[in-house]
């Protein structure tokens, strides 16, 4: 089982993805974080969030190989999230075809699979061509991820809308 | 009865908000503007809309104590926005927990109320520190005003689709 | 029939719309363009799509009178996209209300019509005067196609959800 939840910042997106995956059988779920470039502002709220999330998931890090680090793990997998892990491939120059190639494999994986993605797409076409590039890569991969889930919810103001 | 309009900018929420309203039984209609800020262009406008709203509502103005001016009214109320409402308490530097408070006790009235807020979450995190935090508030107290009212609309190019 | 698919940059609108404007019966569809400024890469671009879509549609090419254009052709017709249409009578300076009156004779030909816009409503409001004019504008445009057409799509993701 692969699903996806996208949503606009603050909409919820992630609380949703967590009471899905909780729902899940099987082994403890695990908080699979792709987070790595933080200040100590932000070191400090993951170790907060880290707390709250102990009784619920197992938590690992990892900011690149996901196929490697979710092949590892027993329980349902929350990728939080692949925009962030969108713009780690990004600093490290991969390019589009390596993350929709990685996305590939992790697909054909055997363990429950819950992905997170920021929708940044309705918005006005960014000046910055960073920006840009970012929004087409996240637009497109969101589509192909998408496409080989079994189950796609759009989460607007905290509510989640099943539309696959 | 509460219910909220999410959409983006010229989506058509606030229409349909006034007539979902329209449509409730009871007296005539309360327009709660939460403008502030207002120069003559503006001004113009916003008595052109008075005018044109005048058979349909009664048309109070607050910029910031919701609950105190909602409490007084007889018929049901909409407020039109939620997001210049929390632009004003930024304005006056009021912290995210004050607007949830206040959001809190404005639930509680017996009144009926209709929340139009701006779905300002889907571009790419703005560079702007302030607009963040704006973007960052107006996601959070959506998802609270949202899982609190009973019905929920989300508002694209003029339709009004039920996600709650 | 007219049909409406909206949706963000890369959301999958545009294949959607036409896995749509195949299914439709009659004659082969056709499929218009809009686009006005090209640079080379750009350009090139365009030939690639073009020669992909050969077997499936008549490409043809318009920036401005879509009426006069659309009224020339036997099959069911795909705007692509009403985004870049707005931009370029924006840059030919016609007001909204020479857009509104141009869309809504377009609406009266007998052909099937397919339109895609662009979303572009769910970011903060743009600094930029000439961006903010161009969200006002697709919004109500938007709404008018809308309401206009038979059906609406939303697409989020790749995946499109009947609005209408």
């Amino acid at each position: 089982m692969k699903t996806l939840f996208i949503g606009g910042i603050k909409s919820g997106k992630s609380h949703n993805a967590e009471n899905y995956i909780k729902k899940l059988s099987g082994a403890k779920p695990v908080y699979l974080a792709t987070t790595e470039f933080i200040d100590d502002e932000m070191q400090e709220r993951i170790q907060q969030h880290q707390q709250q999330r102990a009784d619920d998931f197992i938590t690992v890090e990892e900011a690149i190989n996901l196929k490697e680090k979710i092949a590892l793990q027993e329980g349902a997998v929350l990728v939080e999230c692949l925009s962030m892990w969108i713009n780690n491939m990004l600093y490290h120059e991969k390019t589009y075809e390596e993350m929709e190639a990685e996305i590939a494999t992790v697909m054909e994986l055997k363990q429950d699979i819950v992905f997170v993605v920021n929708d940044v797409s309705c918005g006005i076409i960014p000046d910055n061509k960073l920006a840009r590039q970012f929004v087409d890569i996240s637009g497109k991969l969101s589509q192909m991820v998408a496409q080989k889930c079994d189950e796609v919810y759009h989460v607007v103001a905290g509510i989640s809308t099943k539309i696959k």
